[in-house]
C-alpha cells in the first residue's frame, strides 16, 4: 500500500483535523464524534442539511459543508456506516427550530443508523426528515444495499436543497425538492482498478490488467459484468446508453451532465469521457444545460469514473446555479 | 495501462475539446494551435497573460484559463513544450493595447519556446514580457531544466497577475509582482508512484514497492534521493524542512500554504499531510494565512503530492483572496 497515512485507524480522524485547520473561519471538527459542521452551527432560520456516509468518498461529504450545501456532516470510518449515536448528537447539535433534513445515501447499514437516530432525535422534540439518495442505475440489489444504491449523482440532491433551505425554504419543501432531483437523477460507473482501504492494505478487489468492472459501485461492489478494457468512446456509450435508457432521457430533454472521478484518475481523462458523452447527447437531440467534470463521490484511489445525468426544468437549474462555499475546492 | 483514452495522439485534443464543450460560455478552443482561450478574447483594458506548457499536469494551466486568471493557455503535448508558432499564434490572437504576460514554467523546452515566440510577436509591434517561474527546491538543474524547475507554486503567480491584471495594471507592474510572488514561493514534492504518459502506455520509471522519489519533478525527473516509504507525518516533515529551510521561512512569517495532489492520489490523503503541515509550522511560529489543498498542477496518474509555501505580505494576501473563475472546478 503506497499512501500518505500514519495509523491506518487515524486516516479519518487524521484527514478531518486537517479538513478543520484549512478552514477555520468556516468548519469546525468535532473529534467526540467524528463530525464536521459550519463554524457557526446551527442557523435558526433555515433547515439543517446533515448528510452521513462511510468515508473514502471525498470530497463527498465532509469537503460539501458550507453556505448553499450542508451544514454537517457525519462520516463514518472508510466505508463503513456513521455510528447510530454519532448521527443522533450531529443531528442534535444542529437542530433548528425550521427543523433537520438528513440526507443518506441508500446503502442498508447508512439508512439503519440515520431512522434510528431520526427517531432518537424526535423522541427529544426535534423534527427531522429523511431522504434517500438512489441514482445508480447499475444494479437492483447489491452487496450492501436493497434496491438501489446512492452514487455520485446524491451531490445534485444536497446542491438542490442546500439552495433552497439558504432561502428559506421549509422542511416539507426541502424534502419534495430533494425527492424530486432524485427522481430524475441517473449515474452509472466504470472501474479500470480497484481501490485500497487503508485499514486493509492490499486492493479490494481484483481485475487482470485489460478488465474493467462496469457498474461498479462506489465501494468496489460488483456491477452488471465484467468486460474488456476498450475505447475512452467505447466505456462512455456503455454508461451513457445504460444511464439515458433507464429514466429514460429523451429527445428535446435538457440536462446536467456529470463526469465523476473516482480518486485515481486524472482529470484531463475525465474531460475525454465529457467530449464524447456531450456529442451523444446531442445527436440524441439532449442539450446539456449544465456541465460537471471532476471528483465528486470518489472510492478512495480507485481509477475509474462515473456518468450522471439530471433531467433539468426551471427550478433545479436555478437552485443547481445557485451560488455555494465550500471547502472542497479552492482556486 | 489503464485509462480512458482514445488514440493516444488524440489525448490532449480530445481533453481541449471536452473542456470547450464544458464551459461554452467561458472557453474557446482553437483546435489549429492546440489552445484554449476565454470566448471573449483579448480584453484591451487589460493585459494579456498566457501560460503554456506540456500538458498532463492538469488543471494546471487550460483548466485556469477565466477571469482572476489567465486569459489564454498554449499547452504542449503530453510532457511537451508546446511548438514556437503556436505560442506565436496565441500572443497574436491574444495581444491586446496594454501588451501581453507570458509566464513559463523553467523548463528548457518551453524557455526557448517562449522566447523565440515573444521575438516574433514584438517583430509584429505586440509588447511582450516573459516571467519565469522556478519554485521547486528540490534541486538545482535537472533533465530538462538549467536552474530550478517550475512547479504547483507557479499557481499562485498566475493568481496574483490575474488578479492584478484584471484591477488594470500594467505590464510593468504585472512583472513586478509576478518576480515578487515567485521570489517567496518554494515547493517540493514526493512521489509515491510513476506515472503513465498515454503515448507510452507504461509507467514513465519504476519505483520499488516500498520506494518513495523525494524531490520528484511534475515529468517524473529524479528528485533528491530514493527513500522507504514511511508515514505521512514524516514524508511531510520531510518536504516542510525543504522548503522552509529555503527562502528560509522564519519565526513571525505569515504564509499560504498549498498541499497540492500529484494525480492520483485521493484528496482525503491531502488533508493528512495538510494537518501536520499546519501543526509544524504553528509550532515553528509561522502563521498559515491561506490554505490550498487539492490538485493545481499534476503528473498524470502520480500517487504523491508537493507542498508549496508563499510568504505573504498585504499586497499578494489581498491579490490571492480576489474572486476567480475558472473551469477547474464547478460545484
Amino acid at each position: 500500500m503506497k499512501k500518505f497515512v500514519n495509523d491506518p485507524k487515524m486516516y479519518v480522524p487524521d484527514m478531518l483535523k486537517g479538513l478543520a485547520l484549512a478552514n477555520p473561519d468556516t468548519l469546525r471538527y468535532v473529534p467526540k464524534y467524528n463530525l464536521i459542521m459550519r463554524a457557526g452551527g446551527p442557523n435558526p432560520n433555515k433547515v439543517s442539511i446533515i448528510q452521513g456516509s462511510g468515508s473514502g468518498h471525498e470530497p463527498a461529504h465532509v469537503m460539501t459543508v458550507g453556505k448553499g450545501m450542508l451544514d454537517a456532516a457525519c462520516p463514518g470510518d472508510v466505508f463503513a456506516a456513521p455510528p447510530m449515536d454519532y448521527v443522533y448528537e450531529t443531528t442534535k447539535l444542529m437542530a433548528s427550530p425550521k427543523g433537520v433534513l438528513l440526507l443518506v445515501n441508500n446503502y442498508t447499514g447508512d439508512r439503519m443508523a440515520f431512522e434510528m437516530a431520526q427517531e432518537m432525535a424526535e423522541s427529544d422534540g426535534i423534527t427531522v426528515k429523511t431522504l434517500f439518495i438512489d441514482d445508480d442505475v447499475a444494479v437492483q440489489d447489491s452487496t450492501w444495499t436493497v434496491g438501489r444504491r446512492g452514487v455520485a449523482g446524491n451531490f445534485f440532491v444536497m446542491k438542490a436543497v442546500g439552495a433552497a433551505s439558504e432561502a428559506g425554504a421549509s422542511l416539507d419543501e426541502l424534502v419534495r425538492i430533494g425527492e424530486k432531483v432524485d427522481s430524475v437523477t441517473r449515474t452509472m460507473g466504470i472501474a479500470l482498478t480497484s481501490c485500497t482501504p487503508p485499514a486493509k492494505g492490499s486492493p479490494l478487489f481484483d481485475l487482470g490488467e485489460d478488465e474493467i468492472e462496469v457498474g461498479v459501485g462506489i465501494h468496489g461492489e460488483p456491477g452488471r459484468r465484467r468486460a474488456k478494457l476498450t475505447t475512452a468512446d467505447e466505456m462512455t456509450d456503455e454508461m451513457l446508453d445504460a444511464v439515458v435508457n433507464d429514466l429514460p432521457f429523451v429527445e428535446g430533454d435538457r440536462v446536467a451532465l456529470m463526469i465523476n472521478g473516482l480518486g485515481g484518475t486524472p482529470i484531463s481523462e475525465l474531460y475525454i469521457l465529457y467530449g464524447h458523452a456531450h456529442d451523444e447527447l446531442t445527436r440524441r437531440g439532449i442539450t446539456v444545460g449544465r456541465s460537471y467534470v471532476g471528483e465528486y463521490c470518489t472510492s478512495l484511489d480507485m481509477a475509474g469514473a462515473s456518468l450522471t445525468l439530471v433531467r433539468l426544468d426551471d427550478e433545479i437549474e436555478g437552485l443547481l446555479a445557485a451560488p455555494a462555499e465550500i471547502a472542497a475546492h479552492v482556486f
